[in-house]
C-alpha cells in the first residue's frame, strides 16, 4: 500500500528535492505539492528538470485540504511557520517530518534566544531530533520530526560516536564547515548572486550560526554534560555539498585504528555512512546527489589531534534526503528505499 | 532473465557513465569491467562515489573470457581500437554498442579522411548508426551500433524532422555547438586544466571538427541530397552539458507553428525528445544527468530563419545513456529501462 | 591639468568598474560618486576590494553639485534615466558619456518601438555612437556619447571592415554571442542566483533582444544599405567576458588572407584590437580585466562561409573600458590612457 | 635607473604572475625569461593574454649569459632546482629571490625531513625569510630571499603578532586553510581536471602538507620556543586565492579589542595588511589579484578562542607579489611599487 504525503513548500530547494525524491520512491504516492510563491502553476514550470516526470499543479496550503488527501507530511517552509501550522496537522491526524528548526530544540529557552518566540513549546517534547543514524528508535514511532540542519548532519554523525566512546575532549572542538551556495535557498539575495559567489571564498556568521545551539544541545546530551564546539561556517563556489573539518584533543592515548574502529562499529550496518580509506578525506563530489556521509580520519600526532573531515550533500542529507530516511523508518520501511540511485561518477 | 553485459574501458567518463546506469538497470548484470589504465583496481577506488555499489574489479581485457561472461558489450575506448577487437568479438557472438566512431559512418573514405584507415571496411554496412529516435527500427535487429558523437546527437535531433519534411532550405545551415568539459575525457591536459576552464569561453576546430562529416553523412542520407552544414564547437566552463544554436532558412514560407508541429510530430511516443514552451530556449541544466534531448524553437522573421535550441547532457544523451537506450531496443525492452530516475532540480 | 569626473551610478557593476579604471587613471581626478541605492556609503564598503584606495562616499546625484565640481560624467544608469538628466547636465556646460542606450540610436523609432517613448530626441543627432575605433573623428568633439552595448561592440568591431569592404554578403549574417553573469547587472535575481547559473548554458531572449536593432542601425549606416542580422545571445556560467561567433557568406571568392587583411589594415596602429594568429580562436580568458577585443578568422571552404571569433570582457571593452577610451580621445589624450595594464595570465 | 631582473621558470603560474608585476613595473627592466618546457617561444604564445605586451622569446637558463644582461633573478622553479644553481648565481654577483622551499628554512635537517638532501646547506643561515611586513629589516640587505609559501604567508601574518605579545596559547592552535586550484601549478594532473575540481571541496595532505614545519620554523622563532600548529589544507574550485581560518585559546583575558588593536599597531604604515571591519571576515574575492592580506577578527566567547580570518590572492601576496614586494625592499623602492594597482571591483 502507498503512503499518501504532500510537500508544504515544494518549491524551494529543499522542496523541489524532496519531489525528486518522492516522486520516484516505490511506497509512495505523491498527493500534494504546495507553493505559496508559485501556486496554481504546474511543478515542473518552475524546474523545468522535471517537465513529463512532476507535472502536478502547486496549491495553496489548506490544513483541510491535506488532512484528506494525505497521510505524512513534509514541511520545507522557513523557520517560523510551521510552528504555528504543525499543532493543527497533528491533531487531524498526520505525521510530519518538518525541515525548519522549529521542532530540533528540547530546550525551548534555546531556541528562543536563536530564533523567536515559541508558539507550541508543549510540543517540543513530542518531537524527535531525526538524526536517522543516531536516534533511529526514537524516529520510528515519532509523529512529529525535527529533521536535523545541514551543519549538524555533517558535524554531529562524525563526532558522536567519538564523545560517546570518550576518546576525545569534550572540550575546545573546532568545527570548520563548508557549505555550497544552494544551502542559502532559492530567493535571490546579493550573497547568491553568481558573481558575488564565482572566485569567492569566505567565512560568514562566525562563531555567531544557529546551528552552533543546535549541535551544542544533541552533543551535550549524548555526552552528558554541557558541552560547546566552536563553529566557523563558509560559503564554496559550488552548487551542493558540505565539507567539515572537526578538530578534537585525543584522550587516553588513543590512536588513529581506536577511532577508526569506533566508528566503524558504531555505524555498522547503516549503509549511508561510509568511512573512507586511509589517509583519504571526504570529498563533497563523491556523494554529490547523494544521502552519504563520507567520513575521513586522520590523526596529528605532534598535537594529539584527531581530525575528522566529514562530507554531504546539503540538500540530500543534509535536508530532503534525511528527512525521506526518517519517513522510511517511521513507516517500517528499508531506510534506503528511495535514496539509493547509483551515484554519478562525477 | 538478466542480459549480462561488460563495459570495456569502464573508466573513461563515457565508461563511468555506463557503470553507473547499468548498475542500476532491471534487466542487466554488469558481468565485467575492463580498463588497460586500472586493470586490477576495484571500480570504486577510481571513483569513490560508488563506494559500496560498484565495488568490482577492473580488469584487463580479454575477448575470451568476455565471450564466456558476457552476451553483450558496450565499448568505450578511443578511436581505432575497437575496430581491432570488434570483428572477434562478433565473431563470438556477442552484440555490440560502440561509442567511439568507428562504426558510425557508411562511407569508409569519410571515415578514412578525417580519421584513419579502417581494419574492417565490410564490417560497416553491418553496423547501426544508433540515433535511437530515428534509426529504431534498425536498432533492433542489429548486431553492431555505432553509438552516435554528442554532437552529432544534439545537431540531428532537432534538424533530421525538418529536412525530411522539407520545411527548411538544405543549404547554409550553421551548427553552433558549446560542450561542457567532461567531453574532452579524463586524460589530463591544459585543456582541461581548471585553471585553463575556468572563466574562459571559446571556439575550438572551427569548421575543422570530426564530427562534421559524421552529421554531414546522416543529414545527406535523410534528404537525399549531398548536405554540409558549418558547424562550430566551443568549450563552456561547465562539467556535464551541451547546447546546440542551429539556424536555417525557412523555406514555403513554414512558420513557427508548423515547425513546432513538425518536430512534435516526429518524436510522438518518444519520451526522451521534449519540446519547451514557446519562447523558451533549451537550458543544459535541465537536462544534466537525463537521458533527455530538449528542444526550443524560435524564429527570426525579419530574416526568415528558424532559430532551434537543443540542450543534452553530453555523457548521457550524448553517449552512455544513449548508448543503454540503443541496448534496450536491441534487446526488445521498453526504451526507458533505467533510464528514468527522477531529474534533479538543480 | 587633470580632468575632474563623476561617474553617476558608480555601485552597478559598470559603474564600479569605470570607477577602478578612472581612479588608476594619470590625467583624471575623480571627483564625485553618485549612487541612489547606496548614498552616503563609502564606497570601498560596497566593493571591500578597494578598501584603502577608494573610500569616497557616494552621494545622491544633483545636477547643481555636480555641475560645479566635474567637466565630464560617466553615466552608468539603466535605460531611461539618462534621457531626463542629460540635457540639463549639457546646458549646464558638461561633456557626458552614458552607458546606456538612451543616446546609441540616430533613429528615434528604432529606440522607441525597443524601448519607451523618448524625452528629448533632438539630441540623438548630436550625439555620438562611441565605438572608438570607427568612430574615432567624431567621437573627439563630441558632447555627448552614446557608449556602445556590449553584444554590439563585441559584434561590430569584426564585422564592419568586412561590410564597409564588400568581401561578404551583407544578408544572412549570423551572430551567435555568449556573455558572462556580469552583463546581467548586480540586481539580485533568479537569472543571476548562482545555483541557476552554474552549469547551465542557454540562449535567452531569441531574436528578441535589443541590442539587435543597435547592431542593425550601424551596420546599415556602414553598408549604406538596409541590414539586419539574425542576433542570439546565450548565457555562460562565468562573470566576465563575452564570446561571438559570426557566420557570413564570401562575396567576390575572397578567401581567408584577403579577410585577415583587411581587419588587419582597418585596425592598423589601434592597440586595442588584437588579431589571433592563424588557426586560432578568440577566447574570453585572455581579454578578461582588459580592453582588447581579440578577433580570430576561420574560412568553412565547403560552405563559403567566413566565420570570425571574438573576445571581449563584457564591463570592459563592452562598457566602462571604451567609455574610457572615448573619455581619452574627446581629451585629445593617448587613447590607451589609464587602460593599459599588464594582462593576467590567467 | 632600472634594475635588470630576470624570470627563471616564467611560464608556470607563479613566473607568468612575476612577468605581468614585473612588466609593468617602473624601476625595472624585465632583462630575460628562462623557460626549459617553452625555450625559443614567444612568451605571449604561451600566455596569449599578454599579446602585443610581452612579446619577449623565452630562453634556456643560462647563468653565464644571465650574469651579463640582469642583476637581480626571480627563480620560479619546483624545489630542488634553485640550490643547484643558486650559488653560482650567487658568486657571480647576482641578488636572488627564489620562490621555491629551498631557502625558506634555517634548520637544514627539517628540510631534508620534509624535502630531499641540501646541496648548499652553509647558504640557508646567507638566505633571509621573505615575509616583507615582518623581516623588512633583514630583507633589505639580503643576496638571497627564500620567498614564503602561500599558507606559510597567509597563516603567519595574522598569528605572528599575536605570538610576539603573548596574547594567544602557542599550543593547539588550529590552521585550516582552503586554496584556489592554481596553487597546484600548471602541470596538468587529475588533481587539476575541471571536471575533478568542480563542485568538489575536498582536505588533502591533512596534517601532512610541507607548508606545516615551514610555519613551525618561523612561529618558534618568533615565539622563542618549540610551537607547532595543527594545519590542514583544502581544494576550493576557483582559479585563485587563499582563505585561512585560524582558531587560537586566548590568554590573560584578550578580548576581541585588544586583539584588534594588536594586529593594527603591527602593520601600521603597512599599506598591503588590511583589517576588515568588526563581524566581517577575509574574502578571497576582495584580494583577487592584489598584494593584500585581509584580515577578519572574530572571538568565541564561550570558548575563549579568538579566530582568524585571513585572505591572500595566492600567486600575489602568496608568491610572486609578495617576491616584487621583496625586490623593492632589497633596492631600497617604495615597497608598493609596482603592486597597487586599483583592485577590480569582482
Amino acid at each position: 500500500m502507498m503512503t499518501r504525503v504532500a510537500v508544504v513548500g515544494a518549491t524551494g530547494y529543499a522542496g523541489a528535492e524532496l519531489v525528486r525524491i518522492l516522486a520516484g520512491h516505490p511506497k509512495v504516492k505523491l498527493a500534494a505539492l504546495t507553493s505559496r510563491q508559485h501556486s496554481g502553476k504546474i511543478f515542473s514550470h518552475v524546474y523545468p528538470s522535471m517537465a513529463g516526470i512532476v507535472d502536478m499543479p502547486c496549491e495553496e496550503f489548506s490544513a483541510d485540504s491535506l488532512a484528506e488527501s494525505v497521510d505524512l507530511i513534509f514541511m520545507a517552509l522557513p523557520h517560523k511557520l510551521p510552528m504555528e501550522i504543525v499543532p493543527l496537522l497533528l491533531r487531524k491526524g498526520m505525521r510530519i517530518i518538518d525541515l525548519s528548526a522549529d521542532f530540533r530544540f528540547l530546550d525551548v529557552t534555546l531556541y528562543e534566544t536563536h530564533y523567536q518566540p515559541h508558539t507550541c513549546p508543549e510540543l517540543l517534547k513530542k518531537a524527535v531530533y531525526g538524526l536517522c543514524e543516531v536516534y533511529t528508535e526514537k524516529i520510528r514511532s515519532a509523529d512529529i520530526i525535527g529533521n536535523p540542519g545541514c551543519y549538524p548532519t555533517c558535524t554531529l554523525l562524525p563526532l558522536i560516536p567519538l564523545i560517546k566512546a570518550g576518546l576525545i575532549e569534550t572540550e575546545r572542538i573546532i568545527v570548520d564547515s563548508k557549505s555550497g551556495v544552494s544551502g542559502a535557498g532559492r530567493s535571490p539575495s546579493l550573497t547568491t548572486h553568481h558573481c558575488e559567489v564565482n572566485e569567492s571564498f569566505k567565512a560568514y556568521k562566525v562563531a555567531d550560526h544557529r546551528h552552533n545551539p543546535e549541535m551544542d544541545e544533541v552533543l551535550s546530551r549524548e555526552a552528558d554534560k554541557p558541552m560547546h564546539v566552536t563553529f566557523v561556517p563558509h560559503l564554496v563556489p559550488m552548487t551542493r555539498g558540505m565539507e567539515t573539518t572537526i578538530y578534537a584533543t585525543l584522550k587516553n592515548q588513543a590512536g588513529k585504528e581506536q577511532i577508526r574502529n569506533c566508528i566503524r562499529e558504531f555505524y555498522k550496518g547503516r549503509p549511508f555512512v561510509r568511512l573512507r580509506s586511509e589517509g583519504i578525506a571526504a570529498d563533497t563530489l563523491h556523494v554529490k546527489g547523494t544521502n552519504f556521509c563520507d567520513i575521513g580520519i586522520h590523526v596529528d600526532q605532534a598535537a594529539k589531534m584527531v581530525v575528522l573531515t566529514s562530507a554531504i550533500d546539503n540538500l540530500v542529507k543534509g535536508a530532503a534526503g534525511q528527512a525521506v530516511q526518517n519517513m522510511n523508518i517511521m513507516l517500517g520501511l528499508d531506510e534506503t528505499l528511495g535514496l539509493m540511485a547509483v551515484p554519478y561518477p562525477l
